[in-house]
Parts: structure tokens; C-alpha cells; sequence
């Protein structure tokens, strides 16, 4: 299994002080050794930085802890293998382009018998059920809409009726974006945090770090934080009800739907 | 214009040596100060740093030169912006996906009047003419050979009558790589070296650095260096001749083609 990492927001913002106690549980205060990757929207341009080492031992990773690049939206993956080895192209996030916008994508969980036929317009390069569930999503995009991207409602929509038929293979929790919005699917665990005014400290749970949010923003700031686990040991995490998938723009929630079927009822 | 480095070995190597020197040329020793970006094969994964930043002053070229990513196939670009704007969408070298491989792209030159009819599969995300002759490339390569990878010979010719289609409208250096060999076209200007036993000491043009290959290396190492201008001050670059098109794999000049007419002749 893996922890992701989310972060949107209404304008450009740092992650260092969340990917630094994210970091930590790449190899040092948990078991995902397995390698690491962040990727930073940039207005349509798109960082995205791989290792296939811990990321608690990693110098990318050291780099991106201290090197503040600002961006509306970022997705970061650590990585306990289980399906694929550990490579380099097994190394989420994974990014591919539609409709002349960069797609990233990172998943947590584990997908089986998920072999769906895909056409060649996106093919994975690695063999894990994250880039094949990726490269199927972006397929089906495409031949469901064409050459041009649809408005929000109507990809969140598709996104919904395609999560479901995904989800019903295993567990798939994952974030996905295209710089304009961060996409969340809470398949058995995660939980997310908007800070917005007024702001106050906030102290890692990884690392004995302490950040006083009310020195570093302005008023109108609002940052969205998504992770499989809360970061911090002082603020009130949302825990995301498992089966539902979310839209967050510009540090919002701005769309929620229901993945899972209720109780049966007669 | 902009300056390219690329990299072609038998075994995976370094390039932090040749990228130091290269590094300098962006905003210190040169003027090519409007981003940078290099690219790293590692099997069939790639690792991709972007940088709209000069790389004479960027961190991320600093951990370049110092941290030893080895690769059989890389492919670095310094950028002085002609079209399209500074930005990271506009940034060099540029990545995408066809045939389950990861294809990565730098230009230097200056394309006019090239808008070729593209069909939605593969888009620019940014606004610059080489972005568009790479997404042309591929959406070329695609049509022609379906959904599967052709031979070595068969892409080459198919990439010869491409590059001089595209020639017609202007300068256009350029290299590409699958990672399994390097492709590279000298429009007006780049040299090349093949460095093998027995090897011996090499200085920089534009850093007092010198590295001794002899105590860095075995005696199957064989490395291509190809380079805008030559990176050493005492070693015999050759020049590749205007309208060339060259394949280097292994470390070696592997296939050659002329994509420039000769001297009218009857």
C-alpha cells in the first residue's frame, strides 16, 4: 500500500511544510520505502519529480522539502509496491496529455483481474493497475468526449460512472488533475483539511515541525489538504467517508458523490 | 536559439561532468537564461527536470550537476526564447507517450509558418513551435505504423522524410529518444564526440573543471556526447554536417541520412 498527497488552492502555494512530514514516512517513520514522486501545476506546465529511492533518503526529495515551488495544485505518492517491481516506471504520479492539458495521476490500493481493453492511444509503459486504471480513464475521456474538454460537470460526471466500474475491482483510492482542479477518490481512507482564515499553527505528526500558517498567508488564501493520513496532531482532519469521490477547486470542495451502494433496501 | 546536450552510452553513466559546463551557459557564460530542462532514461522510465528559471541559478540544475542519475539516453536543453513565452509549458525537453514508451524532444532553432493539421492525439500544451513539430512527429509515426512500434530502420526512414518535411520551414536542430537510442538532426549547427579506451583527462570551455575518464570508467564504457558547440577545450569534437540526420545507440554512430539537397546537379 502507498499515502498519497494532495494539495489545492486559490493561489500558488508551497508545499514544503506538508511534504516534509510526508517525506518521513517514506522509509523513516513508516514502511513506504518503495519510492517517491511529486508533481507541481505550474499554470498549464507541469514539475514532476520521480525516485525509485525512500524518499526519506532521497536528494529530490530533500530538494523539494527546502526548494518552495508554488502551485494550485500538487499530488505527491510514496510508494509500498504491490503490484509491479520497483522502477522507475512503476513510480507514481503518472502523467500523460489530453485535449492539450497535462494529466497526473497517483493511486492507492490495489486493483485485480483489471484488464480493460485499451486502444493504444494511452498505453501504460510500466506494468502496476494504477498507470492501466489511468491510461483507461484517459481513454475513456477521450472517446467520450472527443477533441475538446468538457466543462466540470460534465468530467466530474464521467469520472463518477467510471470510478464505479474501476472501484468494483479493488481498492482505489487516487488523485487526478489537470491543473484546474484536484479530483479525490476516497476509496477506504482518506481525510483532507481546507485552512483558510484565520490561520494558526499547525505541528507535523512525522517531524517536530511547528508552522505559524497566520505568518505566511494573506487573508483571502485557502489551501485544501488531502492525505491517507492527517499530517498534523493539532488540527481537525475531515476523514473522507469511504466511497466517495470529491472535486476541489480553488481550495474548496466544490462537488460530492456517493462510489458505494447504501444498505440494501426493499 | 537555445543550446542541446544529449547522451548516448552502452552502460548507464553520468553526465553531471558534461551538465556542469553545459549549466554555465545558461545566463553566466551564455546568454540562454529563459529556462532550462533535462531528461533521464532509466530502462523504460524517465525522469524529467523542468526549470523555467536560468540554470546557471536554478537548485534544481545545482542537484543535476551533483547528483549522479546514470542513463544510457539523455537529452538536456538551455532555452533563449524565440516563440511562445517564458513559461514552464514552453520549457524544453518535452515528454509524451506513444507505443507504451516514453518519447522526450529538445529543438533548437526557429520553425516559420509551420502549422501542420493536428488530429487530437497528441495536442501542445504550451505555444512553441517545437512542441508542435514533436506532437506532428508522433501523430506521423502513429499513423503510419498503427499501434505497434516498428524496427530501428523503419522508424529512422520514417523519421527522415518527417524531418524534411519539417526542415522547410527553418532551423531545426533537434534530438529525441525512446531510451533506446538517440536520435539527433543538425540543421545548422552540432558537434559530437564518442569517448572509449583508452580514455584520458578532459577540460571544460566553461568551467575550470577537469575529469579524468580513465579513472571513471572500464574498458567497454563507450559514451556520445552531442552538443550545440563543443563542451571541452581539448578534445577532437567532430562537426556534424548541415542537413544530417544521425542514430546513435550503444555509444556509437549507429545510421546516417543527408536531409539537405546537394549543389544542383544535370
Amino acid at each position: 500500500m502507498c499515502q498519497l498527497l494532495g494539495m489545492n488552492c486559490n493561489v500558488p502555494t508551497d508545499i514544503c511544510f506538508s511534504f516534509s512530514g510526508f517525506q518521513a514516512r517514506g522509509g523513516a517513520t513508516d514502511v513506504h520505502a518503495d519510492g517517491w514522486g511529486i508533481a507541481f501545476f505550474e499554470g498549464r506546465g507541469t514539475r514532476l519529480f520521480l525516485d525509485p529511492q525512500p524518499s526519506a533518503s532521497s536528494p529530490v526529495a530533500e530538494l523539494v522539502s527546502h526548494y518552495p515551488i508554488r502551485s494550485k495544485n500538487v499530488i505527491a505518492h510514496i510508494r509500498k509496491a504491490t503490484q509491479g517491481s520497483i522502477k522507475l516506471e512503476n513510480t507514481h504520479p503518472f502523467m500523460r496529455e489530453l485535449w492539450g492539458r497535462y494529466w497526473i495521476f497517483a493511486h492507492n490500493g490495489n486493483l485485480l483481474d483489471f484488464t480493460p481493453a485499451l486502444d493504444g492511444s494511452f498505453v501504460p509503459v510500466g506494468n502496476t493497475d494504477s498507470e492501466r486504471a489511468f491510461c483507461w480513464l484517459l481513454q475513456s475521456f477521450r472517446q467520450r468526449f472527443g477533441d475538446h474538454m468538457p466543462d466540470d460537470a460534465a468530467l466530474f460526471d464521467a469520472l463518477h460512472e467510471l470510478t464505479l466500474g474501476i472501484a468494483a475491482h479493488g481498492e482505489f483510492n487516487f488523485l487526478l488533475s489537470n491543473g484546474d482542479c484536484l479530483l479525490v477518490h476516497a476509496s477506504t481512507r482518506l481525510s483532507y483539511i481546507v485552512r483558510q482564515a484565520p490561520f494558526a499553527k499547525a505541528h507535523l505528526n512525522d517531524q517536530d515541525i511547528t508552522v505559524d500558517f497566520s505568518e505566511v498567508t494573506t487573508a483571502h488564501d485557502r489551501v485544501a489538504v488531502i492525505a491517507t493520513l492527517p499530517l498534523t496532531d493539532n488540527e481537525a482532519w475531515t476523514t473522507m467517508p469511504p466511497g466517495t469521490l470529491w472535486r476541489f477547486a480553488e481550495g474548496n470542495v466544490e462537488a460530492q458523490r456517493v462510489t458505494r451502494p447504501g444498505p440494501p433496501r426493499n
